[in-house]
């Protein structure tokens, strides 16, 4: 029998200055790759380092997690960027957390862009292209995270490069294999067991049940741990173990 | 006969988004290396990779030039930067345009910090440590530029890195071989005839006199050209046309 | 006979640190009130103070040109902002402004957002009002100048401001009022002497003649110079003479 | 008998887009007045208004808090500012949350300097003068805060300002009525107890014990509350609670 295994992926790094934000330092003890913010929505060069050695000593795959020049928004406001500007702006993140790389003696293992812009490079195929061009000419080697099924995982593709479908364990999804709206009801699940549940059908089976009750497919390289929120610690732990009791390995990609 | 050879660098890509500064293209067919900004001080995604894509153009060597974090200041006013801080954001900065400087298949060639940056590791040796401990995990290979006899070339070399040399054209010399302030009468040479020469000199002799009258010797590996001003182009170009006319050779280091 | 006024407005101030842009000295010959960026999108306050300082002198009207904050983007990128972010980043330019303004002794006189801003604000109400309560709570005297027959007028006049419907010389019209978009042929009048018939048609009939043909009515209290473009000096003198020579009076409102 | 009353003072809307710091709801139950940041150090838009709507429905003064434009340092590092670029940062910041309390239909109460723009202001003449100068040019009404026996205060009464000595409970003093800088042992008090004592002596004799052992007079218009560190919050109820036990009226100015 095959040996299952996933990687869990967490948000990191995204204090700024003499702000903190989440729980990196427990957090690492549960998950295997960290994104880590570069500067544009959050993560100061400071705040970047400590988060890359950090994630090294713990044997965390680092990886980077661009997003919009949008400091005070979180980089969490769509903004109307041109796909020049998009690449641009990928080139430049992803360097800049290289250089903490090099500068540790590491490499680089993965890029996931960050709130709004992962979100519309999830629906928006020449904005994916542009951060795929961006990665693989920057370093073809790392891996792209992006939502399954989005066009950022096909964008990946395109270019040749390595890429992650990611999943959800507290979000519910459409028959058509798309995240309901956080504005709609049922968006969230906020049952943990549920959730656990459908992380396990998701690596297990490559299944998971839509809000309309229909049965879809679904790829699940690497699960998203939210890191902030009273629930993230406990919750990211229950992960780990259940998936850890049912004989799954976490692990990188 | 050994064939005399100086490096003839200038500031470049210190527009910001809508704003431009400096006559870049023009100035690339006079120097040897282009120091590029990488963000903090100038210079957004979008000009460096464009300032770096037009240096390949020309055969232009292309070299980092981070700068403190103060962009309505232009990277020109001292701050009490910590050593770790200054570390972090070279590390940055060099990360960030060697992320261009990779897209475009190329590599960084030097390394020359920016305004109050480089006046304050002219003569704070902890700073300048921290530069130089910056570049060498960085990129071993970047040569650090620094104002001749300074603390920060002293850095380069207790750190293993090749070093260059700064001299200028246009700014006068104290007798221990430091630049007259720019608030001091006589600091800077406005008769470009008198600039000329003394760059004829310190590349041929090793020599420069100083206010004071009495000759000094200095290592010239590399001449500063100011590229903002409207005797900039004219300037770059006489001291181009003048070298070549020397038999010296203009190239990078 | 009832003498005709109109206002000749033009963005001012929209420098940032070492970078200049406009020609805001000569301009300020031409132009009845000036929009003074508030360092969100450019102009940061030693350029704010100058330019009340300047336009005081020259005996213009001064106004807040809010923006969105995106240095790099000069404001030009629409941003999924909220009608209470909005509401905020209004409040506070406008105030940082009146700074200045009270600094000179002086009143501010008017407000009219910026770029992306100022667009959106055309034609979303929800934005355009919460433009509409900012202003109104913090100094119910400025005049609310937004493009003629958009949200924002509509916005203002609700909440019981004075408005300025702001027209173009040199953008054509739609048959519904509205501008022909940048992006389609024929959006823009290049020929000065056709902007300057369509701005006299303006201000002497209220009407326009739309891109279809049409004669469409339109209210013009206040012309948008730009200040920005080769032409846009020469253009601006030839607007104020031949108003002036038509017996036009050139004030703000 | 008189009655005896003192301000205490706490920093707050020190948080900045996502991220949070202080405990400024808590806090506002315990000061008489509130130094809300204005954009350049910490607190973004919707953080001023807030705060300013908060302090205002527990009747607690508003001041502005302006500081250095460093983000990413909070304010806490010394910036070669010319006096122009200090009169300039503070005719903005003060502006902006005066906006901000305009909106309100209330109006400012005091300044206080933040960080490293205080400490610069007490011992810099020119730059404490530049503050009160654009204070006075601003708004005269407005109280000026600095430290008791400071630059910025002998300043603020030069140009005719109201002003604030301000004093620490958790500070100890040297014999010329300085406070003993951080970097040396003894700086500060950190027994409960012995700043409770200290403030009271302050506030009932206007004396302090000097490290030194001798007695020196001080002025105590108002005390400074941190509002950071886990003992924040209980250190202020203390001071709060021992004031008013000594029937001191706790007030601001």
């Amino acid at each position: 029998m095959k040996q299952l295994s996933v990687d869990l992926n967490c948000d990191m790094g995204e204090g700024f200055g003499a702000w903190r934000m989440g729980n990196d330092i427990e957090l690492l003890s549960y998950v295997s790759s960290a994104n880590i913010a570069c500067g544009f929505h959050a993560g100061d060069p400071g705040t970047m380092k400590k988060t890359v050695q950090l994630a090294l000593k713990k044997g965390v795959a680092i990886g980077a997690h661009p997003g919009l020049p949008d400091l005070v928004g979180f980089g969490r406001r769509e903004m109307a960027v041109s796909a020049e500007e998009v690449y641009d702006m990928v080139v430049y993140q992803v360097g800049a957390l290289m250089g903490f790389a090099r500068a540790e003696g590491a490499a680089l293992h993965h890029i996931k862009p960050h709130g709004a812009l992962y979100n519309m490079a999830a629906t928006n195929a020449v904005l994916a292209e542009a951060i795929a061009t961006a990665v693989s000419k920057v370093d073809d080697q790392l891996i792209l995270y992006g939502l399954a099924g989005s066009d950022l995982i096909k964008a990946g593709e395109k270019y040749g490069l390595r890429t992650a479908s990611e999943v959800f364990a507290d979000r519910t999804y459409q028959e058509n294999g798309t995240l309901t709206p956080r504005r709609q009801p049922n968006a969230l699940i906020t049952e943990q067991e549920q959730a656990v549940q459908q992380v396990l059908r998701m690596v297990q089976e490559g299944k998971v049940v839509s809000l309309q009750g229909t049965e879809i497919s679904i790829k699940a390289d690497t699960i998203c741990i939210h890191g902030d929120g009273a629930q993230a610690l406990p919750f990211a732990k229950r992960i780990q173990e259940r998936l850890t009791a049912e004989g799954i390995l976490i692990s990188a990609i």
